[in-house]
């Protein structure tokens, strides 16, 4: 018989781990605050077509598997925690292909020994996937927002009907980063190379003189394939945080690039992959 | 001399625009709510490189674009007006190769001729793409939270070194919807579509004894694209939300499957593409 | 000895306690999905200066009881349900000399015996404190989003240097109700109680031709006191949504009164106290 | 004739009002990055009751005098700020009895002369009321997330037929600040007294060994009031950001204070005020 309907692609797992580790060695204590995300695939057909749980991992046991490996094996680095916990999921379950861990890692700044406060808003991001195909390990940064308040101009742009946009040469430039890089391969300090990204990234945007918020964005990803080690491709989704100038004319007043309104939405979207010379962009889902 | 760094896959839009269309032919207005977002693609290599503008239509022309196009047009099914837009910036932009605009259709309850009260938390979407390879219309739902309190059993799964979870055989299935469905060809009613997928997608879920969230995912998926017309494939994102039966024999109670905590995170997030038989999988991003 | 500062208010409680009740007596399943928060206070002074727990009961044991009374006595409606929870910390502590128990209640629309749908986004909501002056018994509703497409005006309003609001006889008004009425004794049915002030607030909204967000709060509240047994008091926080009619003369388009730009930020903030005569305001805090 | 109802109090204003303000006097600029909202009150019963609007100043006017109150005396401290735009409103506008002018200062961090970065997830707020009894400054902070992962114990607490909650001498204590401390006259230098009492609320939640949230709370009021010039009044809000220890026995595991599942909801919530010896609580509402 001929079935109504056919099963595609499809992933399962737990999602938004809430993990606290504090390592406890010296009385100098160490925190590392995450949110994991699992996801696994594999022979998943009988699951979904005919109730058949026997090769589903529950969701649970995934979470139970987080909690337990941050005490056996450490945290450390986020991107090894991620490897290892995708790694063993692949290799103790006949039935799963691959494995996607996601991590936050939530910052916080020492005060003392053991207290500390909450940093932010931008937040470290890990993503490995391990599957037939090896393992692919991204960095990244979320909410890293960056503000020029002068060097960025937009001119010479197109114009139609619907043009209303005045040309400018000095205005705010302001956007929220989201960004993910692939690695070659595995850094052999894992924390040092967050570090010189977050460098790269934001020294570029403070550096660039900006013709368009798209030039910066490129600026940004070549900083990073160019300058960070092992590095080969870099995504960036960078969101224009308009900020307007209010026309300060009906008061009696000028507004020579002091007053602005800060608007929320609508708000330009601009987003790239930048690539180091000779590396391909990854056919994969980021 | 060598590029420091190449630039991959790119495009840019105004994201978030809300969109208040009012149809005042008779007495009895009618609201369309939309918040739209519009991405473009195309010939932007000097636009990252050089900081030249001579190609960019800019965010805000786009954002004048949409409300110009809900007076001169109006706005009538979002799968039409998405499709107007999109097609509209791909014909008149000679740079720009492809287009994407997203709508979210958020609904109203007529109260009067013309008072109206927010309805939700389900918000309906659109998604079309207009490229050298056609035009691809996606609708979808998101935030449809659906719950049933008996009929949902999970055992059978597999168990390992970290499983504590206990089978069940009667557990409360909660879920908030996230679907998107593909159209083959261009449906007479978008409107009548679209109720009819609503209601094949809660019906099943209603109607199926679920052995597990997956099972359900299915069942839903082909209950759409087997009952439906013109639907050749369904994704669907569903997070399982958590009722954990509460333990209250510390206070000598049962709890036959009444009291119950409802969990925030971790959730489980199962997800699943169904097609008709015959359909190929879309190879884009949706 | 001089103390070196001094205890004022205070108290304490569990906060976003996520309950479901499902009331399981024939096979048509009844939901009460609730959001509970618990607030106490008394001599808690020995608590704060010198650590010592022993008046305190934990926010832990709050939590339990609102399970373990979800069980024992059900949960019925809201208002009772907070009034029995009140009144138990107040009775069984010694050292709690009030208690305040404010309730969410999540809607669900019934697609079958035991099938749901969540309703919103507006929410049911219940604060009842229990203390030596008696019991108050607050009800109320939040992000009850209404919007008239005409049948609204603003003009003859104060001038100032600052002043650029064109006058307009013919506006989109639209609010997200947060309302909370006082009960002047115990209604004889909640439920019933609930929806008749809901169709006041509605219908006022939708009846009164609006010269000011404020005459339409006014008329709301007035409505509700007037019409609604047993309420003396209504406080009403009235979010202006604006909706700005989108200037479309530089495509060569007319605009009347059809295509608005949604605002998110800054909006209008219109709140206000309606009493029926006779009634004195409560004094405290709401 | 009898009126069917009487107005109480009331007010209205603008919210949101998202204000960017360079200072471009030298190369190096400084920020002033704010959310301002403002309320009135005072002669309004025509506008409620007869929709008299000759009394209202339209909140879009008061969000005006904010950008131009930028402009012409410039930002400084945010108190100064505040309080010269709500005399404004009182002096200005004769039906104006009482104005409440609310900031919340968004911090950036310098990368160079005209780059920043945001830094977060703490907010600087500010509110200052001004009425026929003078002018209240109220500062504060709020989302000040704060962290002890020892030094940290609960017991000896209040025990009843709910309690399940095991005694703990070492536990993590986590909070997010939001406090509010009233000034007895204003400050010389408000950038400084708000350093000095961010100072000293870390350094008293580090500093003080916890046997209750309740005995944390107060132990930062005093900080504050006994060591910072000019404070009168503290109230605090401490949600308890509970962590609980995993049980990893059932994988042959101990779990020696390292391993912890973050909770989202409930939560605690302790409240409380602390005022300098000799000083009343303020009676208004904050």
């Amino acid at each position: 018989m001929e079935p109504r309907a056919v099963l595609g692609t499809n992933r399962y797992g737990k999602s938004g781990i809430r993990l606290m580790k504090v390592d406890r060695e010296s009385a100098r204590h160490v925190l590392h605050d995450l949110t994991v995300s699992v996801a696994l695939w594999g022979d998943m057909e009988a699951v979904h077509l005919q109730g058949d749980n026997t090769t589903v991992l529950p969701t649970d046991t995934q979470k139970n598997t987080v909690y337990a490996f941050a005490r056996e094996h450490g945290v450390g680095s986020a991107e090894d925690f991620a490897a290892l916990l995708a790694g063993h999921f692949v290799a103790s379950q006949p039935a799963v292909r691959g494995a996607q861990v996601d991590v936050e890692v939530h910052g916080w700044h020492r005060l003392a020994d053991h207290s500390f406060s909450r940093t932010g808003p931008d937040v470290r991001t890990v993503s490995v996937t391990v599957d037939e195909d090896g393992t692919r390990t991204l960095s990244g940064v979320r909410d890293l927002v960056l503000l020029s308040s002068t060097g960025s101009e937009f001119q010479g742009f197109a114009v139609d009907r619907f043009t209303t946009l005045a040309e400018t040469d000095d205005r705010i430039l302001c956007t929220a980063v989201d960004a993910r890089w692939r690695h070659l391969q595995d850094q052999s300090d894992w924390e040092a190379s967050y570090a010189t990204v977050l460098d790269a990234l934001t020294s570029a945007f403070a550096d660039t003189h900006s013709r368009s918020l798209q030039e910066t964005l490129f600026a940004m990803g070549e900083r990073v394939v160019a300058t960070c080690h092992g590095i080969g491709e870099v995504r960036l989704s960078l969101p224009n945080r308009h900020h307007f100038l209010v026309d300060l004319e009906p008061f009696g007043l000028d507004n020579p690039g002091e007053v602005f309104h800060v608007a929320d939405r609508p708000y330009g979207l601009i987003e790239g992959t930048v690539l180091a010379p000779g590396v391909e962009a990854d056919r994969g889902e980021w």
